[in-house]
């Protein structure tokens, strides 16, 4: 039922975002004539509602998603839960991570995390940052996080951890700027994921659907791993392995099936 | 609520399949003169909505029965998410995994598994392939899943785990052909339960009943298992005391009990 | 929404039992003259859905409340799940075991847990049978439950087990016969509860509403000390501060509490 | 649902309580001149039904706040389940722990938790006790409880444990009175949380939403660093980290997007 109420109240705050922007802004659409495809905005709102619903992200966590008009730009909510997020939630962001127009909004502090990316990285499509928690302790005590089955072949030879430290001595922990970003990125890597020591992690991938699957199943193989840490020796897939299982579940066949499952749980978006 | 908002959704699915499979083939059914009893087929619809309910799949795993009027065939649904299987979703597949009419659908690429075992194993009228997550550290770790209490007693004297290397040196670890599903059956042998390294596992019975019953509990085992453990030595049942508490807990009236409310939770299908 | 479709469902059998009941005995009331008080069975069905709500019991497992008529008999569900229970369920036991009517309904293998305990403990007036789940590891490692907090001061100086092979060698592990249920009624002794062997554990209370408020704390107190035990060395009450908080913990205002709450979730029942 | 029918029956309950009050005392408000800000009554509910739907709660534990126009008064409710407290369950005490007016309701045992530390406190005003299950280990083992992420900055560099044995020799366990009220806030002493060796745990803040925010993140930096534990020696967050970490998380910003979110599962109160 919490499922349903969530959804109705996130369309109640729709409603009224909607009308207050606008009683704002009478005269015109938010988006320039190249305005991103509506899809991808829809599939971002998913995309918040199903990490929050798989326990990716609880009040805080972020997905984002570059314009599919403008390599040099990103879509991401405002400074919201997750579980909350609506269409009209969905602001722009430019190369640097300021937004184009924040409409009056809050935004997230470590959109950063986000900028940085997509900077470094011209294959990366959609980004999720999250606190997810089975992972929290393998940025902590220097186990790596490995695929221990195929379903998370994507951690290939391992995920890498940033250490916040090394790149700025003492700090809140948090990605505030863009030099902290670039660090982030640099232990990121050509990978699909990295660990922030204390904080949490951040998973990247090539469309919507392919990163939240990642997010997901990197939290389920933290969660697989610690379990089996207790029982022995884990026998890991192999790197080679993790490239061949990898291909496989990264199809779009294999990837569209949960997305199916995931948006059904989530049920219809406003 | 979220099951039923999975019904309801379910339900619209099979009407839209409905009326596409209307559409495309409007003069007959899609069954032979000799068609499974209506009542095998509701039974499979159940068992893939239970076994997501009690956590054993996610958006993957599936669950077969043996064709009750053609031995020689099996049922299974079309490559969809348990959760969200429907009536028009269940396909028939010939003794090598092929499908005998699959009306333009996906099918999943692992029903050799399926195909392989029923040719290896007449007494087998029902298979689950899983990667319910309590087995999963078992199959990497070398520690036997053995029974722990009497409801897990058709593990006997402890599950094999199958080594896709040892068949087929590196692979993407999932079993896409008879030769690896030829492989999988042999280390299933005459058991219940057969593990996969990096992958799940399997679990057959002689009715959907009994398998749906086995793959619950056989990750309810891996659960309370993996928690003793942890705090000693596990005194675990017997052989002997397997085979006497198999006999009890595996007859009619026993499976009828959780079965009926395994039913109540899911709610009435479509 | 399970709760309340699980409630919709429980009232629809109640409706056809009843029905099936009036048709086969048209001619009066199942009761004796000095039938047990309604709200006596009333709070067995309650104690039912809660118990299932709570995780104590699954599909198996059973609770049992002494007649408040006649102290040689006692109440217990026919054979269904707990969260399908209905009043039309509860069946009358005599002190053997035996149903006074079954009226044609199975009764479940092991009432002669029950029965055997109310033949020992003159001041038993409720008994929880279950399986739950923490507890099971706690049976087979050795390893002794004992209370971690004073929620479940009731665990004194320790749980006892019992061993079914010390009373009758290699058995199915069930309590099939009063023989074996004495055994189980010598192992419990004057305590609270005590655990089964690869099989469960039984809990007593002098009420409904204790003996719940004890299997739920039991199942609690063994997931928190099998944590606990992970950290190091256990700090337990002693067996005097047991004593004490057991004295506040379980007075009728603290356990009126937990009650209103339990009934809440689990809905009116009919 | 179950969230909606707590709802309902926590409305009519309020209906009931409100019919009653009426009738007993139809000649005025309960409240004096100077009564608190209704808004804090409200935040108040929203805290007791947040606390419990988070898993911070179960039947026992309480939340009050210091009474914005008397600093020598605090708001509790009277002695009830957390999930089913509305508006006209909250009652005023005075310093000494005593109700100004308990209109007939029964009162908490512990409320000198509460008085105790309002008075060696005086930038509390807000207090939360609980049994909150991921802490519990902690109290118990030595095992002492630190920041494992930035979320759980509060903790600094560690969280106290009360050993009411200390304090009074052989207890039932619980504060029952303003000496052992006195001992555990000198245990706390000017930290967010102190623990309860095998009772509990306490987290104080200078606002509901703070306390609440704390004790959600106790539990949660509790399950982690005891997962963490089982992995190897663990990186905290440097005392340092902590204090600035803390000073980001802790903002007004940081505290009201998680409140939203928690109101939002736990649907409007009456």
């Amino acid at each position: 039922m919490s499922k349903f109420k969530l959804a109705a109240i996130a369309a109640l705050y729709a409603v009224v975002a909607l009308s207050a922007s606008t009683r704002a802004r009478p005269s015109g659409p938010s988006w320039a004539a190249s305005a991103p495809d509506p899809k991808l905005i829809e599939d971002l709102v998913y995309a918040n509602r199903i990490l929050s619903d798989q326990g990716v992200v609880d009040a805080f966590g972020h997905v984002s998603a570059r314009d599919d008009k403008d390599a040099n730009r990103f879509l991401l909510a405002r400074s919201v839960a997750p579980a909350l997020v609506t269409t009209g939630d969905i602001l722009e962001f430019d190369r640097n991570g300021e937004p184009i127009d924040a409409r009056g909004r809050g935004v997230y502090l470590e959109r950063f995390i986000h900028a940085a990316i997509y900077r470094a990285r011209p294959d990366v499509m959609a980004i999720v940052h999250s606190h997810s928690p089975a992972v929290i302790p393998f940025g902590v005590t220097g186990t790596i996080l490995r695929p221990i089955y195929h379903m998370s072949a994507f951690l290939g030879a391992g995920a890498p951890v940033f250490e916040i430290r090394d790149a700025a001595g003492t700090t809140n922990m948090l990605i505030i700027d863009n030099k902290l970003g670039d660090a982030l990125a640099k232990s990121l890597g050509d990978r699909a994921v990295v660990l922030m020591r204390g904080h949490g992690s951040v998973a990247v991938g090539d469309s919507i659907q392919q990163v939240v699957h990642r997010a997901i199943y990197t939290e389920v193989n933290a969660r697989l791993q610690a379990e089996a840490a207790k029982l022995g020796p884990i026998n890991f897939l192999t790197p080679e392995e993790a490239v061949k299982a990898d291909a496989q579940t990264d199809s779009k066949g294999s990837l569209a099936r949960p997305w199916e499952l995931w948006k059904a749980r989530v049920g219809k978006i406003e």
